[in-house]
């Protein structure tokens, strides 16, 4: 973590600089050359892909004046670590997914996503053409960090179950991965909550250790195999209904960018951020297809267990906005766009989609 | 459109040229100065506001390489008349909608919404990681175009009504203005359909001239003020759940830009994309809840009227195969993509929301 001195390797003038700057301006440009840590192992192809594709974005965009080298989690730090690396300055770009650090401030649990709450395509335009941006902007302010929206995963699952769980009494005591908000409004229910590594999972599932598991959606399931440690697929996701990543970048280093450098920063986040929801449905549809075809069960939550994990969500929104600065403003912003356009999806998306699935 | 002599204009060098290429390459870069047409009139100010957005993105992140122009409807040419004038050469770029080049080839529907077709999340998942835009560039290959996803209106309505309907009954010989393929589906149910500008829609609609009306979707509407000559707002659009714009661009003109622009271009594109969709959601929230305040009645479209336009949409679409070059392998992929992509949302979304909204 002790790399400051990258930031004097950031600003290098390319040859020409005793030309006459009026009629060669152009010659002049300096080159970026910046380091991107990111939360994910490269088995996650689709999130650490969608970091690659941002990387060669800016590059292409950038006709070269960028140049964006990008790690796996652990290659330089670890998934955790990137919040603090691109606070300092030892890394000018991290690609992570903002609820990894509500241990910091749970306020950064909205800038990816809250049980119960909004869905990619709402998040999105809370992001974009609501106040999240600003919101997400003051938040990391004091830390020196600039984000962008920068990938979707799109909805996530309710997990792989061992056995089928149809009241909450059949969810007292039992075991599951599951982090984050989702985890505490579990723990609250009455399940015992665990945090597994990926690497770690199939095995923990399989041999009965844990009774359940998340990870991510079919497409990252399928890869760890988790249908051959358990029979019943729930949905939907109720603790993880859009997810959203971020690019985060120092704000030195975002500041020290010409003006058009820091639009073809901006441009390629939101590219970045499309085409990883559009990847991850299209992937998705496929592994679903063929994990029911190899015998998985789909099933959905019943309504009583969906209700006692909202009960015991808005508990922990309330506590939450005791202790934390700033979580209430947040809440009460992110809560009442949802709400309102919730309206909106009722009379659209779900009233179509009830007519399709009838 | 006898603009060819713009072509001509194109490409411009700076001063400099006299300069060994290797030590000052950079610059002798091209300035590139484009004109955008649009489909749209300054009032769909979310529509034109996404072609202005996109035009500035460029300009920004090409550090003034490229500037574009753009133009609303009528301004230079018609609304209509924006692919020819693309597909000359006249004008570089025109940001549009595909489906109001049905006339040409109805395949051109697929490419922004047709009737029972994909909502915008699933849409974008087909444009950017199916077969969607490669199927797109062969479409428009023949015309010397390329084109880039570039905004989506998201879900827009069932239109307004003089009176409640409930029946196919009541449909017969209702007079509605609806243009394209939805018209065609209403024409085939027993409606009167007329295609009547924006300009004169409320008039028409006060009046009776016409019993029933859709334009895009509350925001748009309320400036229309067509709330206050129709009572009955109808839901969900089965017509258009997630119209798609997009970029045309003359593939000369894109084909002449360095590798470093032509990036910029794709991703001011995705940029647009995504962030007008976000803003449709964020305004039609709004302007529906004022619609209702002021005394709109919400109605939804009951499974028979439904059900009656989904079996004429099926039998247009394979008139639409029988006679239209390429329709039958752009329609197989689109509705085997839709119908995949479908049983993801069930279990996702349509799962979520069945139960947010019990």
């Amino acid at each position: 973590m002790n790399r400051r001195s990258f930031i004097k390797k950031a600003g290098i003038a390319v040859a020409g600089a005793s030309i006459s700057p009026l009629m060669f301006a152009s010659a002049q440009r300096s080159k970026f050359n910046f380091e991107m840590v990111t939360s994910w192992p490269t088995s996650l192809d689709t999130l650490f892909g969608t970091a690659e594709n941002i990387a060669k974005y800016i590059n292409e965009a950038s006709s070269g004046d960028i140049t964006v080298k990008v790690y796996p989690a652990g290659a330089q730090i670890g998934a955790l670590e990137v919040y603090d690396a691109v606070s300092t300055g030892a890394f000018a770009m991290a690609h992570t997914a903002p609820y990894y650090f509500i241990n910091k401030n749970p306020a950064h649990g909205f800038f990816t996503a809250v049980p119960f709450g909004m869905d990619s395509q709402q998040f999105n335009a809370w992001m974009y053409a609501g106040n999240g941006n600003s919101l997400a902007q003051e938040l990391l302010a004091p830390d020196n960090m600039v984000s962008f929206p920068a990938g979707n995963t799109g909805a996530q699952t309710g997990g792989w179950f061992k056995r089928e769980i149809n009241t909450v009494a059949d969810l007292q005591g039992l075991t599951m991965r599951f982090p984050g908000f989702g985890g505490q409004v579990m723990g609250r229910v009455g399940m015992n909550v665990q945090n597994i590594p990926g690497g770690e999972l199939f095995l923990a599932l399989d041999t009965g250790v844990i009774d359940a598991a998340d990870w991510v959606g079919p497409y990252d399931d399928q890869i760890l195999g988790l249908n051959k440690a358990a029979p019943y697929y729930y949905f939907p996701s109720w603790a993880e209904p859009g997810p959203g990543v971020c690019l985060y970048m120092n704000k030195n280093e975002f500041s020290g960018l010409p003006a058009d450098l820091q639009s073809v920063v901006a441009d390629a986040c939101a590219r970045g951020n499309v085409e990883m929801l559009s990847k991850y449905d299209t992937k998705n549809y496929t592994a679903l297809q063929e994990l029911i075809a190899s015998g998985t069960q789909i099933r959905l939550f019943s309504d009583e267990i969906l209700a006692a994990f909202a009960k015991a969500t808005d508990e922990i929104h309330a506590e939450n906005a005791a202790k934390a600065p700033g979580y209430q403003a947040i809440h009460d912003d992110y809560r009442s766009f949802m709400d309102n356009v919730r309206a909106w999806t009722k009379v659209t998306q779900h009233a179509y989609n009830s007519f399709i699935f009838k």
